[in-house]
């Protein structure tokens, strides 16, 4: 991680200083350019900061635009994404992007200049425009670099002021400096103005400093249009090696169009095109300024991911009780053979089990503490650098409280796994505040998403380790409590299957269930058949994608009737997902039963809140029994 | 606002440290006993916080245990929810659960002592369980008692070390701060383990002080095992009228059971019976302390919430385009009549017209900058103290950012307001990160919600007032562009409804819509009339509660066949909710097209966007014609 000095810029020169002063000129012209020929974006926001940006790019940032999958690269990341303007105006001036993209294209429909960075452009490392996020995300590539890849790259980060608001930021601040990341540098345009006013804290950039200190970062207070400053606060954020850096540069916004300097009511709107031209003239025009940004610095990575190592999952014996939960630590233990796989927890690695992969891996194993938000940052940084990170807490708090982020994911198309125990009312005594009841319907709107939901151990193993291997955002919902195994070691569970149980020709209804309520189906089909109701069950175990072919063959067989038994609420999950599936699908009338949460659980006994619940073996029963009836 | 001396506490006593060890003694045992009653549940978490709840209860909290309801009473919330057996024993010990219901049904099925605190005790203002929450959430009871009530009540919040690592913490305390509320006391129990090994901070209470301090609150250190420290403290903190006050009591977890203090692998573990039995005896066995509270300090609140004020809704004019989102700031700022009706704005009121109610109601209008959790907290404390809070954002962020918190108003059964603005591609060139693509799959999913996405002004402004009388949490879902004004001043839009367009006993098929999609349908519908094909139209503004009559009827007059089109993705939404509806109702055979947006937009014109997902007006004549030509 050594920075080797010889290749640290060398001292500024006057010509220099003019020179950065004409690119951040160009940048400024540029950013009012796209966004007046679009007719919207933020200039304003973007003018605060291309002082900033210019010495960056041109002085400090190590970058071979030609090979933006060069991992020894440094990371440039666009937390307050409504920059884009300017971010796309840097690209032009490294030759990139053609000044008739940038001119032309910005936000029209098709064009990958889209309002909001996104990695459909390859210097693009994660969508951002939900604030709060970037940084977060860049604790991630940070710790990648420090402790995975073990490579002397940086990551730079452009903060918005408004988006210090936001508790993310400070889960990122705080757990940046906890893992000593000298790698990471935010540099945050404190132009006082938000989109509807004024800032909390407007100018008060101690009351700033005072927050990022207490955090446990290096505070260095500019003036973010000093040309000097900024140099010296850039070589200073790169210099110590085991903390992380805050740049508070005081910037006015709409800097360079007096008019407009300061001014409330500016925020995200294009300049009028007479306005915007009075202003680009001002500015002297536009401009050709080309940057060589200095070349990353060589060195191989620790650690290569994609490396193929062939791991042996663990086994179980049938009729074993075996939780989910544990069966995904053993899963993952062994995946931990595969040198890019990672593993995150949130203060609950002795619950979700997620713990058991520190004894095996203690240096691919993050502590993220009770910060899921930041959790899940940290597995799409990861994600940016190659790895593969799973991150794990209660399927409660790991869905609900970082969904913008898993969103967001989405919008990255980034490949996330996520892991999420003690769902639904299965848990018992700890009561309602730790089910996750609506995860399910959550995780299956999001874009890129596969939502799985094992009911045994051996099924568990093999989809924790098909997620190693699945793009997008993978998400597992595990069982606090012991079960039978029901699946022999050589049963196979592809993503989009399903496993039929007892199916005859002569079916006269279908049990659906996933997770806890497969164990309850199965009872279920027992408790009919001896009451001479032939039933087959269906283990829905991969909720998206899902088993189409299945499903329509068994309405087909069933002649439509269907019980599904799902422990989550009644909007949007298993039973959703059965209906939306066979939609479309050229299926005899539906006879369907959908049992599932409906009220709000209390503590309990599991057995007693999935009969009150009505999704146990008896409801599922005689819901059977009354379609059969019918 | 003041605080009348006499009515302070008394200097303390011998007898009064003799007697608050006493307590504290039977708080411990009293934890332990239904802990280990239980077979579960966090009694070392209990025993750490014993001696600072001990102090609080007898000497400084100021509460009506007969009248839980009393606008005087101060409120207390244990944001570390898992120290239920500490807060149900302080409850025997004022005398408002006995001993037997404490020993004997903590944890039950069917108990009201449930695992982590709900609302259905009168004593609890919200669920917590999830860390993180008790402290945003008193935020807005602070906000009601300093600006609205005008009372002199005092909130105390109980919290943990380990969640002072989740981002909603210092969003608290930054707004708390922010807002002067000098009325709020944070005490933190730092006892220095998590459930999986120590804090990220430990015992590093400087560190802790500095952060607080940097975020505008008053720190205390103290020793939190100090009968004298605890009440000085405590003292001290409702002695500034204009900041909150964060008391750092240094703790050990399991203190008074010595085997057990500060020993990691103890968090949320009963005490098997034998040690319990031995704990108990050296504490002096089980005992029967009476507290008798301090009474609440007299006042009439400012504001009646509740008080019933006759609101003119604005009116517009057929054919007018306007925004759905404008309308809603027309709405609330009609609204603004009623005393109780309250907005909350994330840093956007100037685009989701939030604003509009600042010029109406500045008193009655709190900025929360752009921190979606506290937003959402706030309107949850808010609803505690009875007011009618709206918080809106952008959907994107108001559903996704907070989302655990809205899961968690779900548990708490409180009625909170969400107008979530700018959903869809339909937002246009700001791209993928500004579209809420899943807020009515994760919102439907929530316990207690409603999901309502008018078309129209009139319809808009309606459901905005009827959501000031609907318990639970309410969504609206609003739109960017302006579109026609469809319905006149006369018409009636109730929860659960829909309006059906252009019905005939001879339609071939029906097109339902909703915002956006409900103009393309009925553009479509007009299409298919030039081609002969008779469809209705249905706009389906009421998703959750479903107009399922409606849509019954609407199945057996068009035999099935069903087109949905909707601005959100195919998974959980408008589709999803159909599907629901009639997947229990006697129906025919569906026919149903269902169109969603399937893969990732980028930025465009709306109308491109619109087409491109395959949900304009073409596509959903299209999919309509297949069906009858089927």
């Amino acid at each position: 991680m050594s920075k080797d000095p010889e290749l640290r810029p060398a001292p500024m020169q006057t010509e220099d200083m003019d020179s950065l002063r004409a690119l951040a000129t160009q940048l400024r012209v540029d950013s009012i350019r796209c966004s007046t020929n679009a007719g919207s974006g933020h200039p304003t926001s973007s003018l605060s900061a291309a002082d900033l940006m210019a010495v960056l790019l041109t002085r400090h940032l190590r970058y071979d635009w030609e090979q933006p999958a060069l991992p020894n690269n440094d990371h440039l990341i666009f937390s307050k994404g409504h920059a884009s303007p300017l971010l796309y105006s840097m690209y032009r001036a490294v030759g990139v992007v053609e000044e008739d993209e940038l001119l032309n294209t910005y936000r029209q429909f098709g064009a990958r200049l889209q309002g909001h960075p996104t990695p459909v452009l390859p210097w693009v490392d994660v969508a951002t425009g939900s604030l709060g996020q970037g940084l977060p995300v860049a604790v991630g590539v940070g710790l990648a670099g420090r402790y995975l890849d073990k490579l002397p790259f940086h990551t730079w980060v452009l903060c918005g002021d408004s988006e210090l608001a936001e508790g993310s930021m400070w889960e990122a601040v705080d757990k940046a400096a906890y893992y000593k990341l000298g790698n990471l540098t935010a540099v945050v345009d404190v132009n006082r103005l938000g989109q509807d006013g004024p800032t909390e804290l407007q100018w008060n950039m101690d009351a700033y400093a005072r927050r990022v200190e207490a955090f446990g970062a290096q505070a260095l207070i500019i003036d973010g249009h000093d040309i000097s400053q900024i140099d010296d606060a850039l070589s200073r954020a790169t210099s110590d090696l085991d903390k992380p850096t805050v740049i508070l540069a005081k910037t006015i916004k709409g800097k360079g169009v007096p008019e407009i300097e300061d001014q409330n009511g500016w925020h995200g709107k294009a300049l009028p095109a007479d306005m915007a031209e009075k202003a680009i003239a001002a500015l002297g025009g536009p401009s050709s300024v080309r940057v060589t940004t200095r070349p990353p610095e060589p060195g191989t990575p620790a650690i290569t991911p994609g490396t193929h190592v062939s791991v042996t999952l663990p086994d179980w014996k049938v009729g074993d009780k075996v939780a989910t939960r544990a069966a995904f630590g053993a899963a993952v233990s062994a995946l931990a053979a595969r040198p890019e796989v990672v593993v995150l927890d949130g203060e609950v690695g002795n619950s979700t089990h997620a713990g058991d992969f520190e004894e095996v891996a203690p240096e691919r194993y993050f502590e993220v503490f009770i910060a899921e938000q930041q959790l899940v940052a940290a597995a799409i940084g990861l994600s940016v650098r190659g790895y593969v990170a799973f991150a794990s807490s209660f399927a409660a708090f790991l869905v609900s409280r970082p969904f913008d982020f898993i969103r967001m994911a989405g919008v990255s198309e980034v490949g996330i796994r996520l892991v999420g125990t003690h769902a639904g009312v299965e848990i018992g005594q700890d009561g309602p505040s730790q089910m996750a009841l609506e995860d399910i319907a959550a995780m299956r709107a999001v874009h890129t998403s596969t939502v799985l939901y094992p009911a045994d151990a051996p099924s568990t193993a093999q989809l924790v380790s098909a997620m190693a291997d699945t793009p997008g955002i993978s998400y597992l919902r595990a069982t606090r409590g012991a079960y039978p195994v029901i699946y022999g070691p050589d049963e196979q569970f592809p993503l989009g299957g399903s496993k039929v149980h007892g199916a005859g020709a002569d079916d006269q209804v279908a049990l659906i269930g996933a997770g806890v309520t497969l164990h309850e189906c199965l009872a279920a089909a027992e408790q009919l058949a001896e009451s001479g109701i032939r039933a087959r069950v269906i283990d829905l175990y991969s909720v998206k994608p899902i088993d189409v072919d299945t499903l329509r063959r068994t309405c087909l067989e069933t002649d439509g009737r269907i019980v599904v038994a799902e422990d989550h609420y009644a909007q949007g999950g298993l039973g959703s997902a059965v209906l939306e599936a066979l939609a479309s699908a050229n299926t005899p009338k539906l006879h369907i039963a959908l049992l599932a949460v409906r009220e709000l659980p209390g503590s309990g006994e599991p057995k007693d809140l999935l009969n009150a619940a009505g999704i146990s073996a008896r409801h599922i029963a005689a819901a059977a029994r009354d379609l059969v009836m019918d």
